[in-house]
C-alpha cells in the first residue's frame, strides 16, 4: 500500500545534502522513538540528541551541527532548517500518496447558472453554488458545501465537505477550510428595548461581510462571524485552529496563529505575527500588538501594546490542596489588609 | 450597488424627530468616527460625545441632551434611545438591501409525504423534511437542514444552511437559527457499570426533548441537548451567541443572553434577564436567579439567589510576574498559615 | 401517544425483584418528585431518600437497604443498582418507543460504487459514500453524511445526521456519532518559515488517520483530528460530549469519558477510566494515568501520574469583591515577601 521512495528522489524535490545512499528506501516519516529501517526521521530540538543515537531510522534529517553524529549511524539530510525541511517533506510525501483525484462537476451539486466556476474547478456532490457566486480556478469545493450569494473563492483554495461560506462573503487563494467551518453568520448584536410593552431584545442587522486573505488555514467547526457595519478580516497566511470563535469585525494581522477552542470576542484587533494558545479568551473591543503570544486557557482582558508572552491561568493541584488555596483565595484581600497592619505595628 | 435612500424615507419608516434636509441622501450606516459625507450615524454612548464635534457623517441619531449639538453640524434624528433607533435602522436597512428571494420548494429537498409545509414556507435545495415534521406558514429552511420526524418549526422562523433540528424537537415562532445549529443530539448520560465481566458505561437514553419559544436567536454550531427523562426548555426572547453547549433539561428563562462559547451543563436553571459573557461555564443542577450578569469566562459552581454581577477569572500578566504569583498561589493558604501566626505573636 | 407497559413486562425484559402489582400500568419513566401515578422512578442517591415518602410514582426502583421503605408506598422493583437498572431501563423504554424504521438505502445518497455497503446498513438522504469506503452490517449512516474515500465504519455502528469521517479513517464497532460530528480534519501543524522572502507558516501535511474502538459515543459538533505521522487514538468505550476538541495524536485509554467542550491539545495520552470535567483544558505532550479526575474548566499543564481529583479554577465571587481580590493577586508574590520581612524581623 505504502508507496516507497529513494532518497535521491526526496532530494531532487526538496534539496539538502544527502550524507550515505540515494538508493536507500524510505517507506514512511516517523519520530526519532518510532522509526524503523524503512523511516526517514528528523532532529528538530537538540533537546531530543540523545534520541539520535538510538534510532533505527534509515535516515534522519539534522541541522549542519549534527551532520556528524547523525552521519556515523546510518544517512542523515543535512539542511539548515530541519523542521522546516520535515513540513516541506510532509507536503511532497501527501503529494506522493494522495494524488488529487480530476477535478469535476459533480452531476448532484446544486449551481446557480448565474454562479462561476472557476477553469479547473473541483465541485463535490450535492455542493449548493447560489446565484453570483464566483469560484476559482482551480479551487476544490468538497460534498455539501454552501456557497452563498456573491460569494467568492479563491484560486486554489480547498474546503472540505460540509463548509459554509455566507453570503457576499470572500476567501483568497490557496487557503484550506476544514469541515464544519461557518464563515458569515450574523455577529452578535441586540439593542435592550427594557421599557415597552415587550421587553427584550431588538435585533442589530449585521451588514458587514467577511474577507479573508491568501494561504489562511481554518480548522474544523470554527465560526467567523460578518461585521455589523464593517467587514470581519484575516489577513494572509492567518493559522486558525478547530472550534474557534471569532466575533464581527474583529481583524487579525498576518501570520497571527490561533490554537484550537479559543474565542475573540467583537471588535477586537489582534496584530501580525502574534501566536494564541487554546481555549484563550479574549474580549472584544481591545488592541494587541504585533508578536504578542498568550498562554493557553488565559483571558486577555485588556489590550496589550508590547511583544511579549503573556499567560494568566490558576495553576492546577490535587483537589484538597485546591480546596484550602480557593478557601484561602475568596479571602485573599482581608490577608493583605492584615499584613498591612502587622506591618504598621512593626513600625 | 449600494442603494441611496432619503432621511424622510428613513423617518417615514422609523419615526424620530429629524433636525435637517429631509432629502439628504444616505448611502451607508457607519460608526461616527468611520462615517463620510453619505453616511448615518449614531451616538448611544456619551463616552463618544467628543466625536461628535468630528465626524463627517450627513446625520446622526442622538439623545434629546444631544439634539443641539448634533444639529449645529448637520442633519441629525433626536430619539429617545439611539442604540435602539439605531438596531430598528439596521433592519430597515438589511431589508432595502437584501430582499427575500421569493419562497419556493427546492426541487432537490427530500420531504417526506407525510410532512406539513406550511403556507409561503421556503425550502432549500437539498434539505431533508422527515415524516411528521411541521413546518410553519412563511418559515425558511436552508440548503442542507435536516428537519427529523416530528419536529415543528414555527411560523416565520429561519434556518440558515445546515441545521440540524432532531426528533420531536421544537421552535417557536420567528426564530433564526444559524448554521451548524444542533438541536436534540442526546444528553450526555451514563451509568458506571463497574462490577460486570465488562465494566464502562452503561447509555442513557434520552427520553426527552427540546423546546424553544417565541423570537429566540441561535448562533453557528451551537447545540442544545434534548432531556434525559422531561425536555431542555429555553423560554421566549432567549438569545445565543456562537459553539454555545446546552445540557439536556436546562431551563433557559425569557430573554436572557449568552455570549459565544459558554457551557451550560445539564439540569441548571438560569432565570430571566440574565446576561453570560462569553466562554463562562456553568456547571450542572444550579439554578441562578433572573437578573444574573456573569462575566465572561468565569465558572459559576454554585448556585445564585441574588442579582447581581459576578466574576472570577485570575488576571492575566506578562509570563515572568505570573509564573511569580502562580508559584505563591500554590502555597497560598500556608502565607495565611504564617500571618496567623505572626498575629498571635503580635499579641 | 406514549405507550403503556405492565411492570411484568419489563421485569420479564430487565429482571429485578418486583415487590406489587405485575399488572400495574406504567406511562413513563420520572424523577421522584416529578413522577404522577402512572410513572416509575427510581432512588440512586441516598441523598434523595427522604423523597421516597412523598413521590407519586406507581413503582420506584431501590436498592434492597430501601425495599421495606419503597414497597410499604406502592410497587417496587429492587435491584443491586437501581441507577444501572434505569440506564436499562431507558433502553429498553427507547426501543418501546421510537422503533427503528427498516434499512433503506435512499435513492438520493450518492455512493461510489467502489464503496461496501453491509448487510442490513441504513443509508440515509443525501449520504455521500466514498470509494473503497465500508459500511458495516447493520451500520445506521444520517442524512447528509459524509464517508470519505477508504474510511470504515463497523457493524450496527449509528451516524446521526451531517458526520463527517475523513479518507481512511475507521470506527468500531456499536458506536453512536451525533450531529457535526468531525472526524480526520487535519491536525494543526506548521512550521515556522520566519527568514525566507515570504515569512510565514509552513504546513505540516498530516499523514496519520483516527481509529475510533467499540462502544464509543461522540457528541455533537466535536472534532477529532488525525495524526501528523502516527494516528489519533480513542480505545473502547469512550464517550465524548458536545464540542470537544481532540488534537492529532492524542491517545485516550478506554472507557475514559470527557465532559463537553474540553479541549486536548496534540500529542497528549490519557489513561483508561478517567473522567474529566466540562471545557477542561489540556496541553499537548502530556501523560494522564489511569483514573485521573479532572474537574471542570480545569487546565491541566503538567502530566499527571497519580490516580485521583484535580482541580484548580479561581472561585467566582460577586465582581466586587472579585475586584478587590483580583488586584491582590497581581501583587501576591510582593504579599508573600511581606509576610517574610515581618517573620524576619519577629525573629
Amino acid at each position: 500500500m505504502t508507496p516507497k521512495v529513494h532518497l535521491d528522489d526526496l532530494i531532487a524535490a526538496l534539496g539538502g545534502d544527502l550524507h550515505g545512499a540515494g538508493q536507500t528506501l524510505i517507506a514512511r516519516i516517523a519520530p526519532l522513538d518510532e522509526a524503523d529501517a524503512e523511516s526517514i526521521s528528523f532532529l528538530a530540538n537538540p533537546r531530543y540528541q540523545a534520541q539520535l543515537g538510538q534510532t533505527q531510522a534509515a535516515c534522519v534529517i539534522v541541522a549542519p551541527a549534527f551532520a556528524e553524529a547523525a552521519a556515523a549511524r546510518g544517512a542523515a539530510i543535512v539542511t539548515p532548517d530541519p523542521y522546516l525541511y520535515f513540513a516541506r517533506l510532509t507536503q511532497w510525501w501527501a503529494a506522493q500518496t494522495r494524488p488529487l483525484s480530476p477535478p469535476r462537476v459533480h452531476p448532484s451539486a446544486v449551481i446557480d447558472p448565474g454562479a462561476h466556476i472557476g477553469v479547473g474547478a473541483d465541485i463535490g456532490p450535492l455542493a449548493v453554488i447560489e446565484a453570483q457566486a464566483h469560484i476559482g480556478d482551480g479551487a476544490r469545493i468538497g460534498a455539501h458545501c454552501v456557497i452563498g450569494h456573491g460569494a467568492r473563492v479563491g484560486a486554489d483554495t480547498r474546503l472540505s465537505a460540509r463548509v459554509a461560506l455566507g453570503f457576499n462573503c470572500q476567501i483568497g487563494d490557496r487557503c484550506i477550510l476544514h469541515s464544519g467551518v461557518v464563515i458569515g453568520a450574523d455577529g452578535f448584536g441586540f439593542a435592550a428595548d427594557l421599557k415597552g410593552e415587550n421587553p427584550g431584545w431588538v435585533k442589530i442587522e449585521q451588514l458587514g461581510n467577511v474577507r479573508i486573505g491568501n494561504d489562511v488555514e481554518i480548522g474544523a467547526n470554527t465560526c467567523i462571524d460578518r461585521g455589523a457595519l464593517a467587514d470581519t478580516v484575516l489577513e494572509d497566511g492567518v493559522k486558525l485552529d478547530n472550534q474557534i470563535q471569532i466575533g464581527h469585525n474583529v481583524h487579525i494581522g498576518r501570520h497571527t496563529a490561533i490554537a484550537g477552542c479559543t474565542a475573540v470576542a467583537g471588535s477586537t484587533r489582534i496584530g501580525a505575527f502574534c501566536t494564541i494558545g487554546g481555549a484563550a479568551n479574549i474580549v472584544g473591543h481591545l488592541t494587541l500588538a504585533d508578536h504578542v503570544h498568550v498562554s493557553a486557557a488565559t483571558l486577555i482582558s485588556r489590550s496589550i501594546a508590547k511583544p511579549g508572552l503573556y499567560s494568566g491561568v490558576y495553576p492546577f493541584e490535587d483537589n484538597a490542596s485546591w480546596e484550602k488555596n480557593a478557601a484561602t483565595l475568596r479571602q485573599l484581600h482581608t490577608l493583605r489588609t492584615r499584613v498591612r497592619d502587622l506591618e504598621k505595628k512593626k513600625d
